[in-house]
């Protein structure tokens, strides 16, 4: 299997977890979002991936583009462990969780996003306080309620296994931090947090841990 | 089965659409995006929804949030007909043009995104051409290589049936001619959603065929 993959992308953080997770050794093929003006406009990336986003995953003589549908097919493909709970209302919740992030929260605030805004005439201070911080502080308010309102939350999103809920939870924490917006408000998401990071397959995939990181 | 739904949340038409495919009768809960403020707003919605976002399913004893784990909750449990492919690369397929849609074109578009713009001092019109028509842009151009290079791609976005990817194209391109978005360097997308637009399922769900949209 072969990744094309960056440290920094928090969506490509997610397709790291999943192959960690499943055990499936891959080859890192890492496109820079930062050099050459970004290298995910080459022609050659483009031809593996339109949307000239990362990350894109080759596996099984097919490619496979969008985070969540990696996460999805590898789940199918290499059912053990699963990532997704076996009950369709419980895969709903999980996938509920995801979504709320991987729609909600990150696509609004990724890399692109804030270039437009620049090119609109925003500060980086102006970006941070005024977008950035608010939709992740949005977003996370409603998980929070949602999290610490359910039994069915555990040591995890959703029992005490990692699921796809978690596969998005962490790399949005992490640009939370990173980006050093406040969390304490939300206890039960920095506990899930800190549990997931501390499985090998997550902190394997860590943005810190890969060679481009430097 | 009761859709917490507004007419012109093309999340919402999404779940309308997978509902309408599926035969599943439904009963509609006018949560409006405008009245009061925005009703999705009430303590009372956000009970349902923490995250104030339509729509929501309550189905079978469950609430469940996201129209994308609506959708594939849906075609979990009522199987017939099926919303996604047979083989797990053609799954991949689907969800992945659905995900450039639900996740990097509608999300980063949709009204409480449009209102932030505003409340940072862009108008209307800045707001519509250098933004909403943007993003729309960027997404459709993609979804038309890889539609019009693909085999797969056939009188709908997979093949000659319905899929989630369909569910979610309809909504988009609604949203582009509703808002003077030029589509027609996108003949690939015109066609399909030409076509699915014909299906009593999806022909149903338009946002001018409910109540609430007078």
């Amino acid at each position: 299997m072969k990744l094309y993959d960056y440290a920094f992308s928090s969506a490509a953080y997610r397709a790291r977890i999943a192959l960690n997770l499943k055990g499936i050794a891959y080859e890192r093929a890492v496109i820079s979002l930062i050099k050459d003006g970004g290298q995910q406009h080459s022609a050659a990336y483009k031809e593996i991936n339109p949307q000239a986003l990362i990350p894109t995953l080759e596996a099984d003589g097919h490619t496979i583009g969008q985070s969540l549908a990696i996460v999805e097919y590898l789940d199918e493909v290499y059912p053990s462990p699963p990532l997704l709970p076996s009950y369709p209302a419980e895969k709903a919740r999980v996938r509920q969780i995801a979504y709320e992030i991987a729609c909600d929260i990150h696509p609004v605030n990724n890399m692109r996003i804030r270039a437009q805004l620049k090119a609109m005439g925003h500060s980086e201070d102006e970006i941070m306080t005024k977008w950035y911080a608010h939709w992740i502080t949005l977003g996370f308010a409603a998980l929070e309620t949602q999290l610490s309102a359910s039994k069915e939350t555990g040591k995890y999103c959703h029992g005490d296994r990692p699921t796809l809920a978690d596969i998005c939870l962490v790399p949005q924490m992490a640009n939370a931090y990173r980006f050093k917006v406040p969390v304490d408000a939300f206890p039960t998401l920095v506990r899930i947090d800190k549990t997931a990071r501390e499985h090998p397959a997550f902190a394997a995939a860590a943005p810190e841990k890969q060679p481009d990181a430097a």
